[in-house]
């Protein structure tokens, strides 16, 4: 039987049956009611070999006996039994199927042998396969997902996700929405056994609600077709890669994680390089580009402005700002007459422009806003918090000491603006409503610094396509 | 008159006075307060031409004018009326005076010249100067300050600070106890017009409440100075530091911020190298490097054992820590079978050790931890949120997820321990509880991984000292 293209069913299925559902606490036992709690509309089936109940709902003891609707199956059995339950799957009309089952090619030859046999089944039988050793998907349109999440992580928003391992999958979603990151689509692929990150990041292309996609990869299934594929996909939606192995024995560990050759890292860095995709350098970078990506628009250059409360602060991102190919130019002769007007005698107007304790912050940052040399905007926002304490008595707010950050940024809406707040989490919690969730806020200097330059250097590239 | 090279009057006051105090809210208003509520034992004389009183204390029209005792000045008069109040600080036989003061040389000629004329004035009277352009000092065993700070700032701690920003070292006391980083003295040095960074790291390598340094440097005030200094310096104490002004760009604004000459970053890193100092590559990594530093033994080696929960997070550590040149030996056949004998047939027992949701986390850092071949060991600890949930009604609780992370780093104690969690915030503060203050807990792999390897590079240094 020819395997169909369609990847639909793995994201928006009418019916899952949960192959070999756990009937006490333990993996898969929570998916059915995060599905209900959640309010997902579909069929829930539970299959088991020991029948019964589960959480209310009948347990059928085999997959022939699931009634309809059914499209997607989701395996949970131990890895021996993968090979015997597909043929049940695939009699039974289901042309999809997510197995989560760990204990394949990463452990070594014995389970090398049984994806090679799950493998070749599946083919026979058409089946299309997301995993072994994975979590599957994660879908927040509809509320479906194959793996127990917090409620939280389902809040729908921009960014979609392909990660390999998913562990790796799962603790993203569970820290990413306190960083203000909200997802469209996760998956997670494990050992790639049919499906890999090249038809999801097809797939991710054609969906509306992915804007940004966010991608751990520990080696690509196909070196050429990812150079393909990603050139395709960056020329309408950034795609921001952390690339795990990028040391012999990095590339060692990748092996028994998710039986990934994960190749030379200069080759992966010459095919980002190619096709436009943005290597995060780090995990916490991961997360800021994400952030930035979904709310700034891309800049018209590379010219940044910085204003700052703290010189040093202001050097630390000068250097991470130039060194990721940013320039700082001089401050236009109207931009520069117009913050000195009010600035004391000490404050130098230059860029990066330290204001220091002159109060003028909030002018600063108009001025360079809106000042044609500039292109993007870096306001570095402190100020020693027993100086705020002191002065929040007497009725000065954030927004005084550093300006309507949101309002600023709305006057010139073509131009990325961020914000780096340093000192307590208090004082990070006042700038962050400060600047509301249209300006994103980080607290590191340079990885901001470096999260405007990827920026710009994927303007720069798509500019390029022209 | 002959300098004294005695810098403790900086530190331990008997009596200090405020000369330009603020009578209203500003700079250096709300001094006198802070030094009250902690409880600084030394005396608090008020100088401003305008008498009258200010916060219930007299305040006095002259410098002349302040009683006994008083050994320290603070002067916070604008930059202009600098150099002609040094002769009345001398004049009452006061030694040391910090000059917080702003719009000296970093704003250019006008200001190189007062600076220029206060340094001929204070040199002429023999006095010691901290800044101008700075916050001066902060003594936590005292509880001497001559900065507004946050009393939680305050909390005594191995610590010690040099920065040349007013405002930087203030916002790094503002932030530092939230990370559980806990000061003994703080000192910013500003334009540095006669003390420098080498006569304070010399006073800080004497200073017995001081067991680590951390340096934000921007241009040594005396290259082979420096060099000289830090080779003996950290023979004992380990110095960390975060350069600016690594770029053309971020050098050009080190000249407008403390005025500067950062010169070419290779020859910094050749003094690092050679003196055994630590660079931290950013702020965040700064933070964490004095937060390993005093919490961890030096490892014995350079050989990293890491158990994971994430496969993932164990490839982005191996890559960062053997970038840092740490090697990750194969585990013994003891430690091997000891954790092979519990664990499910897909768990491989290597180097990263990836637990997986095995239950056998407590196992493995036990067995790791106490393998003869491993020097230092890195626990990943992840859990899916909606697991942890799900099993915490049945009384499962984090120690048992992960193991007494605290007890298994106190049967290894010459093993340096640090963990990386990786969630939400709630879960991250489970394992901080669970860590305890002895372990310290980080949220990025690449961070805690090249952590581990600046302590094993000092620990190798110090060895190749004997």
């Amino acid at each position: 039987m020819k395997k169909t293209s369609d990847l639909r069913p793995f994201f928006e299925p009418t019916g899952v049956a949960l192959v070999g559902v756990s009937r006490s606490p333990g993996f898969g036992y929570g998916i059915p009611l995060t599905l209900q709690r959640q309010g997902w509309q579909g069929a829930i089936h539970l299959v088991n070999l020991a029948g019964g109940t589960l959480h209310g709902m009948p347990v059928y003891e085999r997959v022939a006996d699931v009634p309809d609707p059914v499209d997607l199956a989701i395996v949970l059995v131990p890895a021996r039994f993968v090979s015997s339950v597909l043929p049940e799957i695939a009699a039974r009309g289901i042309r999809h199927v997510i197995i989560e089952t760990a204990g394949f090619a990463e452990i070594g030859e014995a389970g090398r042998a049984m994806q090679a046999e799950a493998a070749e089944v599946a083919a026979g039988l058409g089946l299309r396969i997301i995993g072994p050793n994975c979590v599957g998907v994660v879908n927040t349109a509809n509320h479906f997902t194959s793996v127990e999440i917090m409620d939280e992580a389902l809040t729908p928003g921009p960014v979609s996700i392909i990660a390999q391992s998913g562990v790796f999958g799962n603790i993203l979603l569970d820290g990413l929405w306190e960083k203000e990151v909200f997802i469209a689509k996760a998956v997670t692929l494990g050992n790639r056994l049919d499906v890999n990150e090249c038809e999801i990041l097809d797939y991710l292309h054609r969906d509306e609600d992915t804007r940004v996609i966010m991608m751990y990869l520990e080696g690509a299934a196909d070196g050429r077709l990812l150079l393909e594929t990603l050139a395709r996909v960056t020329r309408d939606k950034p795609v921001i890669i952390l690339k795990g192995g990028r040391t012999p024995a990095g590339r060692a560990a990748t092996a028994s994680h998710t039986a990934s050759l994960s190749g030379e890292d200069q080759l992966y860095e010459a095919v980002f390089r190619q096709t436009g995709a943005i290597r995060a350098p780090s995990l916490d970078q991961l997360v800021r580009l994400a952030r930035i990506f979904t709310t700034q628009p891309l800049p018209g250059g590379n010219r940044l402005g910085i204003i700052t409360g703290s010189g040093s602060l202001g050097v630390l991102a000068t250097d991470s700002a130039t060194a990721g190919g940013l320039t700082l130019p001089a401050l236009s002769s109207s931009t520069e007459s117009a913050v000195r007007e009010a600035a004391p005698d000490w404050m130098n107007v230059r860029n990066p422009l330290d204001t220091g304790p002159s109060g003028q912050f909030p002018a600063a940052l108009s001025a360079v806003a809106s000042d044609e040399g500039i292109d993007m905007v870096l306001g570095i926002t402190v100020l020693p918090y027993a100086v705020f304490s002191s002065f929040e008595p007497l009725g000065l707010t954030a927004p005084m000491w550093f300006g309507d950050i949101r309002a600023i940024h709305a006057a010139s809406p073509s131009k990325p603006m961020a914000i780096c707040a340093i000192g307590n989490e208090r004082f990070i919690g006042l700038i962050q409503e400060t600047a509301g969730s249209e300006v994103p806020v980080f607290d590191s200097p340079e990885g901001v610094a470096a999260a405007l330059a990827s920026l710009a250097g994927y303007a720069a590239w798509k500019r390029s396509l022209d």
